[in-house]
């Protein structure tokens, strides 16, 4: 999608500082971090939501977390992840992405 | 596991309302939500938390996300899903579960 923010960062063509990345997937910290450690994790395909992915692409998402979250240092404390679907979820950008957020106690409920 | 609340939810051995089943996962309402809707999904297998789930696993169980979602009525208006491991992220069962929300505008930040 010319137009997506998340698909030119994926692309290197907007810069940002990734943490991770390899074919499928690349990390980068949220420009507006809500936790010590808000990292977003995206495909690089544009895909809107969860709900236009399929079951190997969410696997291959959150398949990454583990190596994420170790890499921040949370694996013993622990951390959050949260999805954003539409209005109602709140998702601002229209390229799936899985926030990570840790390195506080997150609170209840979740927004 | 034998003491495991959620292992014994899917193994109806607790009585829960399914609001959806099939071989892999077992999908039920909060008994504290936190929103209009607010659904547990977990893999009927004993899994900790989301760094035990090989992603064959976390595809299946955010793959039944959208489907869980319509049925909700939560496909146009929007929804968070949120996972929560350990301490920081505030796990309370440690039965990998999957929250989902909707039915109003989930606020941020996300707890």
């Amino acid at each position: 999608m010319s137009d997506c923010i998340f698909c030119k960062i994926a692309a290197g063509e907007i810069p940002a500082n990734f943490i991770y990345q390899d074919d499928e997937v690349v990390a980068f910290k949220d420009t507006n971090p809500q936790a010590p450690v808000h990292i977003l994790i995206i495909p690089k395909k544009h895909v809107a939501n969860i709900l236009e992915a399929d079951e190997a692409l969410l696997g291959t998402l959150f398949g990454k977390v583990k190596k994420i979250a170790a890499s921040q240092g949370l694996s013993e404390k622990g951390f959050r992840t949260v999805v954003n679907t539409g209005d109602d979820g709140g998702q601002t950008v229209h390229h799936l992405h899985l926030h990570l957020l840790g390195g506080r106690f997150m609170q209840w409920p979740p927004g």
